[in-house]
């Protein structure tokens, strides 16, 4: 089969391989669509670091069953699936008390084992989720980023009528807009550098879209909260959004971090303290494909407002991880494996 | 009446000044005990800055009530109190939601106000509150600082059967050592790097007192815990307890900041992002006398524990602040109007 595999810094290739061995309790599933992560892009641009090197990339993926190994009852050929890529060890602390996105071994396909980006996936039964018929492949391929921002909303203190702020307006900041929008947010503001992604985030139901070069965030939204926000969510990662982050909730309200960050920051904690405010990690996601495959479904999240275009497996590099690190405007771009 | 009054940086003087004036629904009440507390340390040394300036200070104390002024109905003469210090303004979005401790236009005595270092005292009706007849009034100054380390307690994720690490065992340190020792932590991790104090914490209940110059805190945590404590709490404020209560509470845990910080910190927020950790901060308390009071007053919490001298005002900066700024073998020092 064709994939794409990294060897290195700014080395990803188009290569043959073989379709990894199909075993007890696993299931092949031909690659219809896959996503480019932004954390893909930074493997692509710095690294690699999580991904092994000579793996095929891949994390967000759908497709159909072609084949399923002797034990597996959950799916049949023919089925067409989203896959969660993490693969956790179920014995170490963190995965017997329930976070099993916080497994201390944990692998995961498109990291350790062959990934999306490929016209084959073999993974476990229990990493393949049915998507309902009324539901594309293409919003298949979305279950998993979209998973991501659901994971931080339900994991935050946001309620019903509250106010959030979201630092970051790409394909996770998007989908981090609209959940906090399903969740009830009335009044939303997403702060971007880029034109393009705050005009888009607009069109998506932000309240306010702020630039951080032209305007004093923290003035801007304690005028329009009174105290600030309920819940700011940081999915940019940098000295400015933490500073901003921990100065536009209110008191006793929540920073809520979603993103990695390439370098540390430097702040004064009083911030936290004199405002008993709380800053949070957001990690991925946990038992959560069956309810973001509803979202999706039914279009309280709608994914493919944030796919702008579609591309084949043989041209990843050039009109995927290339384009996506110099043009705004693109925010989620699908491999398709078929064409 | 004689009162201690700051006039700047390490210059407090006790004077002969006027009572402060009785008027509608406030009590006049004779101090007994105030305690000085780490912050008027911190105003006397550095300061001061949220103490005003020739402002009588003092904000832990007890005394029995002299004269009521017009309208009060929950106290009368001969009542021995403890006095709350925090004048909220009731206003404010915070007031509102009950948040009092964090008001907007917060007043206190010993800050803003007239306060407990001095003969007299005259405080809103609300402000006092009775000590039950068991319960001497050498604690009924306790109850204000003894509240500081229950608030934080409470706001915590920490549960019966927890672990908790206590960064810092100055007065406070020791009141939150015995506070989450009273909520149930069955493993407790004070850190502190004076000997004399390491040495009271064990005494009043530490599992483990670990030295930060000696141990490597991360790795002995960790090596006796499977991952981290479920909180830790920092009443200490540099640098170094902030990395170190980042990195030693366990996924899903909690990093309560309690202590007030001179400086900025720099660290590398994905600490709490991939383990999906709380940093929240602790300020003050709200609405805790009565609980704190029963506390003390049935021995749960020991307070008679972390009093190490009683002297006379006219003594409060050579015995008290002097003292307390180079002799860590003192812990709490109250000063007695009376003597």
């Amino acid at each position: 089969m064709k994939a794409a595999k990294i060897y290195g810094k700014r080395d990803i290739r188009v290569e043959e391989v073989a379709i990894p061995e199909l075993s007890k309790g696993m299931v092949v599933v031909k690659v219809e669509f896959a996503g480019i992560c932004g954390s893909d892009l930074h493997e692509y641009s710095e690294g690699p670091f999580s991904i092994r090197t000579h793996s095929v990339m891949g994390h967000e993926f759908s497709g159909i069953v072609t084949e399923i190994g002797e034990g597996v009852t959950t799916v049949k050929a023919g089925d067409r699936v989203a896959v969660e890529p993490i693969i956790a060890c179920g014995q170490c602390i963190n995965c017997k008390k329930g976070y099993v996105n916080l497994c201390k071994a944990r692998q995961g396909y498109g990291y350790t084992e062959s990934g999306g980006f490929a016209q084959y996936a073999v993974v476990k039964q229990e990493n393949v989720f049915k998507l309902p018929d009324e539901m594309s492949l293409e919003l298949g391929a979305l279950v998993e980023p979209t998973a991501v921002a659901v994971h931080a909303v339900r994991e935050s203190q946001l309620k019903l009528g509250d106010t959030a702020a979201i630092y970051g307006a790409g394909p996770i900041g998007l989908l981090l807009l609209q959940s906090v929008k399903a969740a009830g947010a009335s009044m939303i503001f997403v702060v971007e550098v880029s034109e393009e992604r705050r005009q888009k985030a607009l069109e998506l139901g932000a309240t306010f879209v702020l630039n951080p070069l032209e305007c004093n965030i923290k003035t801007f939204i304690h005028s329009k909260t009174n105290g600030g926000v309920n819940v700011a969510f940081d999915v940019a990662g940098v000295q400015e959004t933490f500073l901003n982050g921990v100065t536009t909730v209110q008191s006793g309200g929540e920073y809520k971090i979603v993103s990695l960050w390439e370098n540390p920051v430097t702040f004064q904690p009083n911030a936290i303290v004199t405002a008993e405010i709380s800053v949070s990690g957001s990690y991925a996601y946990r038992n959560l494909f069956p309810e973001v495959i509803r979202l999706l479904a039914c279009g309280i999240i709608d994914g493919n407002a944030i796919i702008t275009s579609v591309i084949p497996l043989d041209r990843i590099v050039e009109e995927g991880f290339e384009v996506l690190m110099k043009d705004h405007n693109q925010c989620k771009i699908l491999v398709e494996m078929d064409i």
